[in-house]
């Protein structure tokens, strides 16, 4: 891609953020927790946001399954059904008092199984996540770096450039399913049980903004900062830095299938750090 | 990386899986699920499998939140304690009872406010993942691309043509925590409530398998054959061939931003189909 491509597409994407951010309706805006690392991310003359989701708490009713095969457990999916869906640790407490009239407990499941087809309700923490378009594969294996240094262990590169930045600190629980006949939500965990979640919930947000805040900082003085200081010369090879970081993200990656194989998970060798 | 040194890396690799299935100890082998995809990429010149998980289920205490500040929520983390681990569907049903001497039931948590360093059990599934190191970028670009168009939405490209595979087949679950002076394991949920999720276990490890299959399938009709009806002639460019995965690619990422857009997820503008 050429650089004036780049430029252009940036020059585009930055006046829809723009509009976005002064659209203050509910719907359809980016999420304005977001906005700092956006700004600092979008400050570098060679990357640009393309989407993010500062982290959320959603509570759904799974899609149709008979209807919709291909509907997968843990997405709203087809059909599916909006419960409650907020970005903000202060709506957390009770929201599922503004349910109450639709909601039936009971956790008298022993003698009862659901059929194939229930629709689950689903409970779901799902954490920060950034995509930054970079104008070449330098740059993006340099974000992709910062990335994993701060604990984003499950970012990746894709086609064009674009580094996606992603953590896995995450919720992901049945809490009832939708009487097809009543059309009641029936939830098979105790009131109890809802505020231990909620309560967790509420760490995974401190977290949540804990890992956005050491990621800013690290993307400042790894990226924002250096490329400030030396003047913008596009070198066209640089040979010596991109070894430094090549071999700076071997060691992550190190680090990385250290840390899956203390998760128990096999790692046949760590084939990242014998080059 | 020299071809030679992809070349002895994976002469290396492939000498440690062997030695690695022909040991039938359970701790410290790859799963054997994972050894058809394995072999199917491993038989492609250009492609080395690095490290494998066929999907488990997993019920662990977290570890000790005060003296580690840094383990995060959702990981086993340090001083953890495994409870189950199978990557096996035939064990899911009855795994609680082999604990039951440890467990005790409540579901009176109304009143209850655990404190904050509780420990608390976590019922956790993870789908397959499949790290793959690739000979070239190009090669690495082709397998991201087609592990996309399988729905395995979040695979990305890491340092060194390291391809990660991975797809959202998840359940989180806290299910209850360790009393730290009787050290018995509070289920704060019911047995019942336990049922009902290692049926759900069940369905997400069939739709895992259904997703390795058609991973498969895809590898081998888009990647292996094709390399194999071509006599490898390793032309220095191929600006046809990369131009027509890199449309692909653009296509996979539309389709992944319209199905983030309908999970409720804002995508700034679709940045990756305007090049």
């Amino acid at each position: 891609m050429s650089q004036n491509a780049f430029d252009q597409k940036k020059e585009h994407i930055l006046a829809e953020i723009h509009n976005n951010m002064q659209d203050l309706s509910p719907k359809g805006t980016i999420d304005e927790l977001c906005w700092p690392i956006m700004n600092l991310v979008n400050s570098h003359p060679d990357m640009i946001t393309t989407s993010s989701c500062s982290g959320r708490l959603s509570v759904f009713v799974e899609g149709n399954k008979l209807h919709n095969e291909e509907m997968k457990s843990g997405g709203k999916g087809d059909g599916g059904k909006w419960l409650f869906v907020t970005h903000k640790h202060e709506d957390v407490a009770n929201w599922s008092q503004n349910l109450s009239e639709q909601v039936v407990y009971t956790t008298d499941l022993q003698e009862r199984s659901l059929e194939a087809s229930a629709r689950y309700i689903l409970y779901k923490y799902e954490p920060f996540i950034l995509h930054v378009k970079c104008r070449d594969f330098s740059t993006a294996s340099k974000l992709f770096s910062t990335a994993m240094a701060c604990g984003f262990r499950e970012s990746g590169i894709g086609s064009n450039n674009i580094v996606a930045v992603r953590v896995n600190i995450k919720l992901d629980v049945p809490i009832g399913y939708l009487d097809h006949s009543s059309q009641k939500l029936i939830f098979f965990v105790s009131k109890g049980y809802i505020e231990q979640i909620d309560g967790m919930t509420l760490s995974k947000f401190s977290e949540n903004t804990k890992k956005m805040h050491e990621l800013y900082d690290k993307i400042e003085s790894q990226i924002i900062k250096p490329a400030q200081e030396v003047p913008v010369t596009k070198a066209p090879q640089e040979t010596k830095e991109e070894r430094r970081e090549r071999k700076r993200m071997e060691g992550l990656l190190r680090q990385q299938q250290i840390s899956r194989e203390k998760d128990g998970i096999v790692v046949q060798t760590d084939a990242a750090t014998q080059d």
